[in-house]
């Protein structure tokens, strides 16, 4: 009977959130095209604050189930709209803001979050994995910024890509719409790691792992402050990044890890 | 007669400016050097200004005639200002000015711009390449920032030099002087493809018409909407981009397009 | 008995200070771990404002003897002030701040700064590097930022690393504190070149060689103006170079280079 409940729970919603030891892994599981419906925006967000506030979990892991990754946002959902007396502008603005709001939950979150790419990942799908801390792809995987090709430019897709690869690159994407493959995303910087099929969740587990066994507040303490300086100027990023440092000295985890480290032995984290 | 008349005006312009169908050539013809004279960063400019204005233009190349794409300012028409009165300081504000506005003419330019690149661009000729949105070279371009040689560092140029390559690898050219191959430059991000010669027209000219085959006023709002959310912290940019997704949504370009894709048929572009 | 000297200052100092012609090498000579300790930040600081004010030094090397180019922070050092009234904080407020002022002062220097990097650099090791206009490392130099390992993270050298590599490599490093060798950083755009061994001291003095003989006060407006419009809006940056390409021209070794230069003669430098 509760397996009856929870197959129709898994039927009911477009995302699988699974706890997985430290790790939780959401799951994208609207095939074929995991589209970022209003309802998926919303799931990504709940499990994203989940993460969050969830002492038990670590590290977010973000990946899909078929073919495709993302195909980005819903636009039969959308074009669907278009009949309102608004002609659609409040629920466009709704869906954007809701968009935007899941990219910056994530850039927010205290745990890091790898992104497990396999197939394609485009427009708000790219945008997805890219504003997570690292990304992983299958050499199989491709990506593009197709909505120049039908009249809605991928501009809040390019925040996330331009923060991650060059001008030059991220132009190409953007104005010619093409498609490029996991190793070109690599070269650009786009991606960490490109990996065969199989060895995807094995190296995305791994990964994850070994950033789950680090100090859980030292995390969220550098995560915070990398985004953070990221956007300052040099003499501010120093000023911030020093108080920063001082406070950490000052934590209990610190005290534990540089203690073992000086007394060659393992450290014992707090949380 | 006529074809007299034309040889004159070529004779009399450093620049060719041709319409080409969607597509505004502008071509440096003023070899060996192609140098951004005064005369040459005015056509060039007004030429920006044309493509920006004028309707039946939807995609800006920029080539060369000769071996040398640009050698960057012309250093013979400066240096003879030195007997001014004021030892040349308007003139050389006025020419300074004259560059870093046609610069920021390619950048604001609602049609994208895509520059051709043979022979060896140096110093604001190499600027000048930079500032497109795109670049294409052929296998024996070269490419260097030499100022740092004749006791003027390429301080305007390195602008558009490093947004466009890393910090280390933009020192190395401006200190040094020395120049890189194609082969780097691509590596480096400062340009987007390498082509043996034969091939630089017809791999441009496929850039440019399929760019050209989007709508222009899509092209337009992601254009914009690419430079000045660079320049802008993450929630800013997000802001900025949300507002621009939802106009964009509403614009007729975007209800076609959408539409058509829909509805698996061709989209038919208002402009 | 001069010789016995000189034996001891090598001893009573962790730094050595060379003056080798225009060069003014700087060698981190505390082998094993080339720690920073609080005395290694005051002399390389030292060096730091001696090469910026001294006329005969033109370019700066940064070097260290043994097999760790830099580990960082003496922990030890700052371990033991754990005890103090204020469990330490004064102390590692003053070594983090003595720290970011040094690698904020290399930025600053107006003389360029090259390192040449030899074995493991970690920590604020690696910021050290990172913060020199060039790097040139061995092929068997190693670079990581592993203070999440120890509940310390990698806060202040993030500052620099991400002013040279991509998000998602820089996190990469930061979150995972892993390991990556000289081929992997310079692709990430880390560092400049990768050589053998035996080649590090040629290369680098090549380099360096290379850069003294450009006029200094060219270098010096170069690289000031070069990390300041790296933090500005295209529009600004263009006012603000703009500004020093005037002012540049107008100074003696541009009137002598660009006239060198056009008379295809050799170029005498003023300073």
């Amino acid at each position: 009977m509760a397996e009856i409940v929870a197959i129709k729970r898994v039927a009911d919603t477009p995302l699988r959130v699974e706890a997985d030891g430290p790790l939780l892994r959401v799951i994208l599981a609207s095939p074929p095209a995991n589209a970022l419906s209003r309802e998926m925006l919303k799931r990504l967000h709940e499990a994203i604050d989940r993460a969050s506030t969830d002492g038990a979990v670590r590290v977010v892991v973000i990946g899909a189930e078929g073919k495709v990754f993302s195909a980005g946002h819903d636009l039969k959902e959308m074009n669907g709209r278009r009949g309102d007396a608004d002609r659609g502008r409040a629920f466009f603005e709704e869906t954007m803001l809701a968009c935007a709001s899941l990219m910056q939950a994530i850039v927010r979150c205290p745990k890091p979050v790898i992104a497990a790419v396999d197939g394609l990942a485009t427009a708000a799908g790219l945008q997805l994995f890219a504003s997570c801390d690292l990304a992983v792809a299958t050499d199989t995987a491709t990506f593009c910024t197709p909505g120049v090709n039908i009249g809605l430019f991928c501009s809040t897709p390019m925040v996330a890509l331009s923060r991650n690869v060059g001008r030059k690159q991220a132009m190409e994407m953007l104005l010619t719409g093409e498609t490029i493959d996991a190793a070109t995303a690599r070269e650009w910087g786009l991606i960490n790691r490109v990996v065969p099929r199989e060895y995807l969740n094995p190296v995305v587990t791994k990964y994850a792992q070994t950033i789950a066994s680090k100090p859980a507040s030292t995390l969220r303490i550098g995560k915070e402050a990398f985004y953070r300086q990221a956007e300052m100027p040099l003499a501010e990023a120093y000023d911030h990044s020093v108080r920063v440092m001082v406070e950490n000295m000052l934590a209990r985890d610190a005290e534990e890890g540089i203690g073992a480290f000086l007394e060659k032995r393992e450290a014992r984290w707090e949380d």
